[in-house]
């Protein structure tokens, strides 16, 4: 059941970076359909979703439960990639910011934290909200939070 | 600028999966220089690190100010990507579980969450802490928590 390795490999623009590849491991099914009806985060009135799990990866899904506290690691696959700083909210009137001091989901690596509660939970289906993504999005990672966090 | 796009292509072992890569903004290096030697969390004894940031991402970084908590994203480098079930904390005592519904390093996307504090700020290199990954590790992207979070 080998997922997928780590590659490493020179690239033509560093010289010395890697390439990582990530493999979803479930899809967001939400009725949010299009990026600009999205929250800006899951507390500002984002409705629940399901995520679809992928076959190959159900059984790491073994001992979530309803009513369990998780981080969501999603791939925003509509972000923007060589955005390197932003006005934090979109606020034109806020000084431009490196987007690493930002929640900004345009970003070199857009990855969306999203801090959830488990809803119900069905086989290769979980209903998890607030989830503020739209529909389509890839699931890349899920975890219990350490302690009190909102998203971690 | 562009700094790479999500690639969408099929998969030989799902037909329908998407390939999403990854690239390093940056890199730890730590005095932990091998897993065996790193604690679970960074909240368990874990050193403070440099995080030396990839030229092309630095001016994503402007903004972060000494004494600021960040989400750093990890790639677990050393991780296995074939595990989906583990015993919480390495506990042979306690039930085989999903390893979403855990901390586990060992899972498909192995993504680290580690909340830290920045402690100085210098060109190109951010000292932060507790980090409790390996010296080598690769850093894919760094956050502001939204508000009480130990790692969100």
């Amino acid at each position: 059941m080998a997922v997928g390795k780590t590659k490493r490999r020179k690239t033509a623009r560093t010289g010395s970076g890697w390439l990582l590849r990530l493999r979803p491991i479930g899809v967001i099914r939400s009725t949010i359909k299009k990026r600009g009806q999205a929250p800006k985060q899951g507390a500002e009135g984002a409705p629940d979703a399901w995520l679809e799990v992928s076959p190959f990866a159900a059984q790491g899904f073994d001992g979530v439960r309803v009513g369990d506290e998780l981080i969501v690691l999603t791939w925003l696959h509509q972000a923007k990639r060589d955005v390197l700083q932003v006005h934090p909210r979109s606020d034109p009137s806020r000084a431009l910011t490196g987007v690493f001091a930002t929640r900004s989901p345009d970003r070199p690596n857009p990855i969306g934290l999203h801090r959830v509660t488990v809803r119900e939970v069905t086989t290769h289906r979980l209903r998890i909200g607030p989830m503020e993504v739209i529909d389509g999005t890839p699931v890349v990672d899920l975890k219990p939070p350490l302690a009190c966090s909102p998203d971690g």
